[in-house]
């Protein structure tokens, strides 16, 4: 009998937990061959310190809460590490001997993918038994070799339903008051989260009008020709802005000292430096809605696909551990699109570091300020289904270690 | 058999179509007196320039969407009406004439309700026969002589479960990243929608740990106290703010120059104020969601208690004027809170107007930075139930006029 290890990393989303339970549950189905899952506390980090809880040890209905419990249960991390860490991994590898861990599960993006590798890397270096999974997780779907990744179709859905609910508030405000509303969305390399507000006019045609994406340049002139066109034919103007757009010199828009008044030149509200252009420009009062971290931790409303698909891969990751698959991660192959299908598989965690998947050309408008039909055809499937935690005294019941 | 007319008026809410719904269900059951209700579109202007529907002539099944449609689904309006706007008084007139309205519903906030007053002063000036009968509508719970507003419930339940997922987003993320989030609120006078973040620690306590609002001046040093001290004890800080908050020479905090460097002094943006500061006097990165209209029209969950209440305003208003009263506002008065129950009373018109209810003191913790029990008591009922939009293609399905 040996142990298994699962710790999170990178930002973090509504559906991370559901992976976790996934890994939990497999486990459970396998309690001949692994005896308990350790849980690496704030990461990589808690293995290293040796800072762990068993899972299996806990009460089954709190574990049962991780499918509705968004952010990192356990504590996540952005911990880099290098190969030259030698005394970090060491320490590691300490933590794996020492509570006999055989298995390493670690759910996070491309730098975590990075750091599962190493530990892969260093396994084999020091001819120590252990079998390596990667979990993909992350909103900004920006993972290579997979169809999509968990945690991008809860975030998407928040942010269509919130393109949506803003566009119906600018609307029904227009006669005589606000008549531009921005909504800005995280997703500073690529704009699937951003594009995935194109989702709210699937029902109806309340907005959003445009939709600012870092794979497409900034261009004032033409940005306020559509707002003004669109103001002249709807009366309002309903706007969805990725964090991460650059102008044409490729320098960030929240970085062209706009917002920087404290020389504090971080990204973000990018949607007041629209409102600042457009008030400077058109004299137009608009206003500006900033999710932040409610879009990737807004558990109250997430994808019912999403949660299951995320529940799947920590599944698949612990079968593909068990059948003796080492070093890699699992992937999502979209098999049919109607009815919607997908299958499992797996890839080198080293193809997946460092490595960002853009939203294709085929997926966005002429103008370069919306995305087309293909793209919805995409990401609709992502979206489907509503599920809903359990409340108590009007608030959500989440998991607290 | 003569008419009624009912418009919307002024900041929308995710429940103001249901006290529409309200009035609609109760004329229907009294159609032997009252034979139409028109709708003025873009609130009194719509009356004004005789731009109605009628809705009784619609599909039922679409009348029905109201109840779970944010936002005003017939336009709202800022219009502010005074005695000397004689010319505007006669268009509205004339529309009540022409379409043999005698019955009119004005759903608003105080503003809202001196407009309303100001067309029952005329109405008995000019000696027409007409009963007016204001509605309470506003997020910002802060009209007198109701022990709370509709609108308000459901946007303390956003609000309370955004900070508890901001709380727990930035509790994941404090071992060795971003230690700070802040969450910054609508509510420029006064604090009861910062408050209702507190309902965030019913059943747990990630947070938020500081609040602050209008009633109490920002002391910097004080709350950089607080924020240093919750840092050690809990190691991240969870933080919510009113983008009314003022220092203690009673300046806007968004007003003091941090966030106007294109000489544009409108209010919002204070959590950026906050972020700026900490980052300044601390070296703390913070994170900032500022959910703007999204609080206000997040109908995807709504307080159920907040929807029914709404409704039942709506059906009170006809009711009364089906009565005979006249130049009132419909208004709650709580007669118990375990069990929670409520009646329905009426105030003069003239009473609402141009007058703000403050969070007393006795809710408001000493260092002035959170709210007490004796808020939680009052505000916990109100953010009862969740009250869930149906949806379709994993997007909820709203009214369009």
């Amino acid at each position: 009998m040996v142990n298994a290890v699962y710790a999170q990393s990178g930002g973090v989303t509504s559906v991370i937990n559901a992976s976790a339970l996934g890994v939990y549950r497999k486990i459970i189905d396998n309690k001949d061959t692994i005896e308990n899952l350790f849980i690496g506390i704030n990461g990589i980090n808690g293995i290293a310190e040796n800072n762990l809880i068993i899972l299996n040890s806990q009460d089954i209905d709190k574990i049962n809460l991780l499918e509705f419990t968004p952010s990192s249960a356990f504590g996540s991390c952005r911990k880099k590490l290098s190969l030259n860490d030698e005394g970090y991994l060491k320490k590691i590898f300490d933590t794996f001997k020492k509570n006999n861990i055989r298995y390493f599960f670690y759910n996070g993006g491309n730098d975590s993918m990075d750091t599962a590798n190493l530990i892969y890397e260093y396994s084999k270096k020091i001819k120590f038994d252990l079998k390596v999974i990667g979990i993909p997780k992350t909103i900004d779907n920006d993972l290579c070799f997979t169809d999509h990744t968990p945690g991008y179709g809860s975030t998407a859905k928040y942010l269509a339903i919130s393109a949506l609910e803003g566009s119906i508030d600018v609307k029904s405000m227009c006669y005589d008051s606000t008549r531009i509303f921005i909504l800005e969305t995280m997703g500073r390399h690529a704009g699937w989260l951003t594009a995935s507000t194109a989702l709210a006019r699937l029902n109806s045609d309340f907005g959003p009008h445009i939709i600012l994406i870092p794979e497409r340049a900034f261009n004032k002139e033409r940005f306020l020709m559509k707002v003004k066109k669109t103001l002249s034919e709807y009366g309002y103007c309903s706007i969805a802005v990725s964090e991460g757009i650059k102008d044409e010199q490729n320098n960030f828009l929240s970085d062209l000292g706009y917002n920087d008044n404290f020389g504090n030149t971080q990204l973000g509200f990018v949607g007041k430096t629209l409102s600042t252009i457009l008030m400077k420009e058109l004299g137009e009062k608009s206003h500006v809605a900033i999710p932040d971290y409610l879009q990737r931790s807004g558990r109250h409303i997430s994808s019912l696909c999403d949660v299951k698909e995320a529940i799947k891969a920590g599944e698949y990751a612990v079968e593909y551990a068990l059948k003796g698959i080492n070093g890699k991660m699992v992937t999502f192959k979209r098999i049919s699109n109607k009815p919607y299908e997908i299958t499992f598989d797996y890839i080198d965690l080293n193809m997946i570091a460092n490595q960002t998947k853009f939203i294709p050309d085929e997926y966005i408008t002429e103008d370069g300020m919306d995305v087309n039909e293909k793209f919805i055809e995409y990401a609709k499937p992502l979206i489907k289904g509503e599920s809903y935690p359990e409340y108590k005294n009007g608030i959500p019941l989440y998991y607290k270690l």
